[in-house]
Formats: C-alpha cells, structure tokens, sequence
C-alpha cells in the first residue's frame, strides 16, 4: 500500500477537542471520525487495528468450545418485559417505535435474546453445556458521551452466553472464560488483572471485572501488587486446573472502588505490596444462576424426568474499547511514539524510500521490497510522499508502525537500514528482517 | 465438532410459516431464528455460512484496491437535510429520537455519511482515486417483512463508494466493481447477470443489477440467453480490458421489468434467444455523478488551482441475502439436498459413524479422523447420535455438507465410505480423500 493512495488523513496536531491520549491519537492519525455525539466511523487504520483485536478474541474464544452467533442490534420490548428489565434500564437504553408502532430498543445487552434463542432450541441436559457469543454493536444512549470511542454511545462488543445445570458445571464454564479473558489480554501485550466486582444491572452475586493500569482510567483500584506476576501459562482447561488458577489469583486482595473495604485492605494486604491506582475496565464477567431463566420460563428436562432452571452467566469484551485501552497503555505521547503490539499493529513494517523528483531509483527499491514482504505474508506500507526522512519516521511511529526500513542514497545492494519503532538502526538484509518478523509474528 | 454438542437445532418438518425454500431450510436447520418480525438471530450454522459469504465479498473488493472501513448503524439527521433526501425516504427509515430529543436513524444506505467522511479528508485531485467500502447492518423499516432473510428488515450488505474527479475516471472505478461483482459470485457458484437497471432513490443515470435465476426471485427479467455464456476470466483491471468486458455484457439484452421495453425486445433479440424469467437481485451498482458531492459541498482542488465538486458511484452486495438466494438456488426441496458450494459450506466434511451402546470403536475412529482432517485444515462435523444411517445422512444433506464419510461394521482399516452429497459411494484411504477436498478447495 502506497501513503499517498491510502485513506489515512493524518492532523498536523492534537484535536484541542480531545481530553486524553486514546481520543487524540486516534484522531490524530485519522483511525476514526466523529458521526455524531459519541458514534464514531473506523477508517481503514482504526478498522485493520479492531479487526484483528476483534479476530484474537474470536479465536480465544473457539478455544475453550463457544460457538459463535449474531444476534441483531434491534430488539423487541417484549422479552425485555418478562426478565423485568424494561423499566430498570432507565434512558440509557435507546427505545425505538417503528412504523407499526411497536416498542423497539436497540440492544444494550442480550441476556434476554440469547435466553428466548435457547429456549426455544434446547430441551434436554444432554445438550449442555452450551457457551454461545457474538460480537456485535451496541448502543448505550450516554448522556455524557465522551474520551473518543472510550465512552461513545455505539460500540463493539464480544458477549458470551453460558448455559448449564448445577451450579457446579456453571463455575466451570466461568472458570474456562476467566482463562480465555486472560490469554485474550496477553495476546494483546495488555496485563489485565481479575478482580472482584459488582454485578449491577446483569445480576448475581459472581463478578470479575479485567482492569489494565492506566493514568486516565475510570475505575479506582486497590490491589496486592503481587497479582502482577501471575500468568496463566500453565492452567489446562480441565476442572481441576482452572480451579486453581482461579484461587491463585483469588489469593490476593484486588478490588474496585465498589467493592472496597479500607480495614480489609490495610489487614490483608502488607503495606509495602499495597497499590493504589487507577484502571481500564476491559471485560466483565457475571454468574447469576437463574434469574433470567426463571424469569422466562427457561428449563431443561433431568435426568429422570423433572425439569429445571438452567444456571447462566454473561461474559464481555470491549472490542471497540480496546482500541482506546492498548493506545492508553502503549502510547508515549511525549515522544510521539505509537507502540502497537505486532499482533494487533496497522501494517507490519513501513518502507521509507527517499524521493526527488529526478530520482525514484529508491521508490522502485521500495516497491521491490514490498513485494518481497507480501509473499512473505508481511502487511507493509511505503511512505511515497516528497516529505524528507524525519517528517517520514515521525509519520510511521505516530501511526504506529512495529518494524522500520530506510532507503536513502547510502543504501547500496541488499543491506538495508532496519529499525524497530523508536529503537536503533541495523544494517540487515532483508531476508534476515523476514526471519525477525515472522518469528515475531509466530509467536503470538 | 460433535453434532451433540453443537447448536444446531433441527427441525423436524418444515415450519408452515415458510412459504419459499430458503426461509423453510434456514428454519429447518437452525440457521437463523426470527427476534421479531423481520429481524433474525443468525445462529452457529447460518452465521458460518454468512461469514464465509463476508469474507469472499471482502476480498474480492481489496483485490481492486478498495480500503475497508466501517460507518456506524446509527446516522444523524443533519447529512440527510443536506442531500435532501430526509424527506424522501418515506416511512421505511426507521427514525429515532435519543435521549437529547435529537433526531438520529437507523442508516438504510451510506451516500450521506461517506461523503461527509470524504469531505473532511481529502482536499486535493492527488489523492484520488479513493474506493471505501463498508460492511455493516442496516435497516429498512418493511411494512410487509417476508421471506425470511430474503426480505427482513435488519439486514447485512457491503457497500462501497468511489470517488473521482473525470467522469472517465469514474467510469473506470464503476467499471472495476463491475468485475469485482461477476468474480464475487462466480466464487459462490452462482450465475449473476449484470442487467440495466433504475436507479430509484439512489439517483444517477447508470446502473446494473446484478440477478440470479430463481423461480421464487421478486424480479421479472427479460434478456438474450447468450449472456449466460459470457465469463470475465480474461479480464485485467486496466481501463481498456474493463471497458472491453463491459461492452461485451451490454451487446446483449437484459434488463428488468422496470427497464422493459416489449418492442425493443422483440426487435433486438432473435426468437430462439428471448429469456423471460425471474430472478433474484444480489448486487446494484449505480453512478449518480456529483449528486451528493454538489449537495453536500465536497469539491477537491484541481491541477492549476480550481475546484471541482467529486464524481461518485455506489456498490451495494446484499451479504445476507446471499445466503438465502444461494440456498434458492442450490437446495433440491423435493429430495432435501442441499448443495453449498464448498467455498461457503457450513463443514468441510461429515463423518458418520455407526454408532451402538456397547460399542465405541466406530466412534473413536471418528475422532481420529476428525483430528486428520483438522491437521490439514478441513472442517468436519461428527454426528455421534445413536441415529441410523439413513436418518444420519438425511441430516448431512439437509444442513448441506458437501462431503461425507461413512465409518460402519464393514468398515475395515483404513479404506472409508465417501461420498460427495448426494452422489455414489466410493472405497478411498484418507489421505485420497484430504487431496480431493483440499484440491477442490484450492481452486476456489
């Protein structure tokens, strides 16, 4: 791809109307704009960017055996009748009539479609477990819509759906989204920590909220800074191991705001492991057992011959949000430097070719090189524009581009001057930059 | 995937409330479940399909260099008063009012919003020309919703917009979806013919539908059958091979009923060519010129310093739909066979073993061969019922699955029962097998 062919509408400074890093940058670089009060359109960066967020959280979530399915943005008011939700939802929820004069809304969540799809599907236990997600957009009628797509009103989200019978099995289908949430985050290079949280609207009385450290955060938290250092590497999906991945991290105090307790924090927590700070909430899991299948008449026959309830919990992702939460954790704005995390960057590497008007022996190189990378399955993009190399290095790191190349008059042959983003330069060849990024790449 | 732990509830009979065969099968085998009237959940085996639809469109549109992006469901006003079509669009927009009393839709077409989008981005001639295209729901606010998905209300369809200085330009970019629509379908096996058509409130004097043949199709057509003959393969995407392709479509006859002129038909096309049928609409390009860019003020600087407002066109592929029109024309209703092409097949392969309580061994070496297939990235779908044969391959044929394997008593070592859907039985070793799907799959 070729800048000055590519829609990529690049400001020249900060948009004053933008508050914090997330919002500036992704206007900035021209990832989104602005439609309307909190509804943004993605342009092509913004789009490739959430797209492969979007395309790891899909595959963590194949991992553990959901299946995935699309529910529509526009739902009647009925169900919402009979889980007694309509009138808790206060003018949030975006209430729609449409020509025949029935009462619509545009979802904000789907515990109650998904609770009527499987209803009228399932009948026995011998079907269950069953986890089911989507990922679709959302409308939360805010009235203070603000921070960029951070709190914007139409949004994108990965919502699960588990369905069991005994509250046995159901702690085992949370368990197995609790591991998916944390390799889903590390595949991100994000360090999300799991910790108790309210349940609000949703229900029940089992709550995780995922929270990655950030100076602009909305969640307050408070935490036994030794959570930090636990991974899931070694968790298998069996019962047994998620059960102890989740009282290894349930050994530490971690909390929100909400949940907190000054005495219980100052007792369990030794004062040199106490942290205090602020956070991104980027996903959220509930268990409520059956307070949406009873309300709905949900159940499913025994074994034996009774029926009963089926046990649920609810599972999201921000996969719009999280665009925002990696920029706010990975962006040095005082430098100007976009660290993308390989897996999820807007190409892979940028070709930077100097140009004069009686010389395109470099862009021809650049071109050369491109072709050379894409059969190699290496997304690049060549800045072709008459701009001198450090306006051009400035544009790559702003827009966040993992891998660098040089092409000035001192290139001679095939030893190419190669840099990582911000980092120093290499003289490599380029099959050795294929090596470096492939492997990159692999091991995501 | 074992079909027991899979969601996919079949049906026993067809629905009453069905009247054409997609809206029956789609029902029958759990890919969708209507939400409310004309608005549909699409669950795991309809949504795989879909996305596989999705993806194909999605590639053939890069393939001509257009860029994705993705505009919001819900629009504002504003854009509409400013191309005056606010008015226009009569009760099928389905209007909102949002919490603030501000008067918001549910975005029926994009011309408004990526213009406004356009219009904020590029300033000069150098930068086009530009092709965006989105992939995103939409809505139409049906007075009769029917035929399922073929004509609901909340529906999936790319669209894409190009923008260019020249008519001449222009004419190229309409004439490069125009290829990218014929390779699109070809790849879903279906035979559309691009037909003159109106351009309604879309605008503009130029435009094509794209049509299949189909008895229950909504469109009269009347064209000369030499058309079916025609195939892009030798076209390139340079302006004159594409103005080459074009000119060889439109020397034959072929339009819709809007469009119908008896005795130019008559006239034009030889008796024994005459084709009077119906169809079924899957794609509609349009060139309306400045239309929009005049309204809405969108002018780029021209070479020596003048401005001119841009020349636009519009590309819409009705992805939803496709999946039901494909079914219109593939499912064989009186035999209940469904025939995906492979390349949008919900599973690869089924493997139906014969399966009796006290014993596994028919079973086991199912998932042996599952776990083959997977390695060599074949999708295959185990039906491990207690079911007999027949009922076992009468469900393949319905969900439609384009190969099967039969593992029964007879079944010795490693030479298996496959059949391609609906065919003759053949005695093959595995790895025979994994080159016939995996060189059918190549060739897509």
């Amino acid at each position: 791809m070729l800048i000055s062919k590519s829609f990529i509408p690049i400001l020249k400074n900060n948009p004053s109307e933008a508050k914090i890093k997330s919002h500036q940058l992704m206007l900035r670089v021209g990832m989104i704009k602005q439609a309307s009060a909190g509804i943004y359109s993605w342009l092509p960066l913004g789009f490739k960017v959430m797209k492969k967020i979007e395309n790891i959280v899909r595959q963590e979530q194949d991992k553990i055996g959901a299946q995935e399915i699309l529910m529509p943005t526009i739902q009647s008011s009925e169900i919402w009748k009979e889980s007694g939700r309509y009138d808790d939802y206060g003018e949030e929820m975006l209430r729609i009539k449409d020509r025949q004069n029935r009462e619509m809304l545009y979802g904000p969540t789907n515990e109650e479609q998904v609770t009527e799809i499987f209803r009228s599907s399932i009948k026995s236990y011998k079907s269950l477990p069953q986890l089911l997600y989507h990922i679709q957009w959302k409308f939360r009628d805010e009235i203070r819509p603000r921070f960029g797509i951070m709190r914007g009103r139409e949004f994108y989200m990965k919502d699960a759906y588990s369905f069991d019978i005994t509250d046995d099995d159901a702690f085992y289908s949370y368990n197995k989204f609790f591991l998916s949430y944390l390799r889903t985050f590390k595949r991100l290079s994000l360090t999300a920590i799991p910790m108790a949280a309210d349940t609000g609207p949703i229900g029940g009385n089992l709550s995780h909220e995922f929270v990655i450290l950030a100076d602009t955060g909305e969640s307050k938290i408070f935490t036994d800074k030794r959570i930090f250092e636990l991974n899931c590497d070694n968790t298998k999906l069996d019962k047994s191991s998620l059960e102890q991945m989740r009282k290894m991290y349930e050994q530490y105090y971690a909390v929100t705001d909400e949940k907190f307790n000054k005495d219980d924090f100052e007792k369990i927590v030794n004062k040199e492991n106490r942290l205090i700070t602020k956070g991104i909430e980027v996903g959220h899991i509930f268990y409520f057992g059956d307070k949406y299948s009873k309300a709905m008449n949900t159940a499913v026959d025994l074994p034996g011959g009774k029926k009963d309830f089926v046990k649920m919990g609810s599972y999201g992702i921000g996969v719009s949000r999280l665009v925002g939460a990696i920029i706010e954790a990975k962006y040095d704005d005082k430098n100007e430097i976009m660290k993308w995390p390989l897996s999820v960057a807007p190409y892979d590497i940028g070709i930077i070719p100097m140009i004069n008007k009686n010389d395109t022996s470099a862009l021809e190189k650049a071109n050369n090189i491109y072709l050379h990378l894409k059969k190699n399955n290496i997304d690049a993009i060549i800045d072709d524009t008459e701009e001198n190399f450090s306006s051009k290095i400035k544009k790559m790191n702003l827009i966040g581009v993992p891998y660098q190349v040089i092409i000035g008059k001192k290139t001679e042959g095939d030893l190419l001057e190669f840099k990582e983003i911000g980092g120093e330069t290499q003289n490599l060849f380029l099959d050795k930059i294929i090596k470096i990024i492939t492997k990159q790449k692999a091991s995501n």
